[in-house]
């Protein structure tokens, strides 16, 4: 790939790093995480052996950090959509929405998922989850959008909890369905309540 | 132990069976699985290392009984609460109530779980689970307790991941406070609104 060398150095190792945890995701989903080897991954990134090793030193390595791209990415679609305009009930149906979204395309590679989960990372973007969602329930529940006879860290629990059955959903509709149901749990009155399916 | 040779020899299997079980959950609960092995379980339990053997080929395996014993028992639980007098809708509320009060107090042993949750018993409970809690949904949403505009299965799935929040609650009053907010999504009225506490 000689276009790579015509680009700076750090966006080349960017690059060749972003490839590499494509390429290895892909080969794990498909062939299983046992039958994956550091050298099958070179080999299929279009780097040499040694080159790959200065990256990462094993498998599990590259998955992590495959995964925490994927988090962090999730992390700031989620903050985006927070800092839209609208009330804070607004904001948090369509966070919620999101996260739903989110969990429902999130492919179920229970192998992968073994593994990352271990990870610090995993910890810390949960507690940024919880925090996130937290605090647009405190502000809905103050606006009177929302109940506010539960602890809002409660029912942001509740709320990521609830949204987990997401990924067992068939359909997108299915989910906006979760969405409503869940919202309902925590007496959000919805506020586009004749216009179908009209989240952002 | 001499009181054993005096039972019936089923019995004392039974009794060294969940001797074995209790012992080994507890082993690994204090020790860790790693430290844990098969001549340990047999001093513990009070039996010889043959006749472990006899009953269990490694400590995975008398992990996987102990939990398989443990789901069953819950089922067996939630079902006798099921079969009560009652509304659809308060042996719904009731159902779910024990459920919540299940995860609550199940012990979060990760590493147990990591060895036992690949069992195919747990998909089979888990299935009985969900099939009991969408037949409730059901009847309660035929008798006009609760919501009849999203699906059964849907909702079952709904109650059971939200009430998955219950795991890492702080107290029995914040289960139960947890159980309203679910029961809320499913616009349950409360059968005892002036009880506070009220349930079976």
């Amino acid at each position: 790939m000689p276009k790579l060398w015509n680009e700076t150095i750090a966006e080349h190792r960017r690059t060749v790093r972003e490839a590499t945890l494509e390429t290895t995701a892909a080969l794990v989903a498909e062939h299983g995480l046992a039958s994956v080897t550091m050298s099958q991954i070179a080999k299929e990134t279009g780097i040499g052996r040694a080159t790959l090793y200065k990256y990462f030193p094993d498998v599990e390595s590259i998955l992590a950090a495959w995964h925490e791209g994927h988090v962090s990415a999730h992390l700031e679609h989620l903050t985006r959509i927070r800092d839209r305009a609208g009330t804070p009930g607004e904001r948090l149906a369509a966070v919620l929405q999101a996260y739903a979204d989110i969990t429902h395309e999130r492919p179920q590679h229970t192998e992968i998922a073994a593994v990352v989960h271990r990870g610090e990372h995993l910890a810390h973007a949960e507690q940024h989850l919880n925090a996130l969602v937290r605090d647009l329930i405190t502000d809905a529940a103050q606006a009177g959008d929302i109940r506010d006879d539960v602890a809002p860290a409660e029912l942001a629990s509740y709320c990521l909890h609830a949204l987990g059955a997401a990924g067992s959903l068939p359909s997108k509709a299915a989910v906006h369905r979760l969405v409503a149901v869940t919202l309902a749990g925590l007496n959000l009155s919805p506020s586009t309540p004749d216009a179908a399916g009209g989240d952002d």
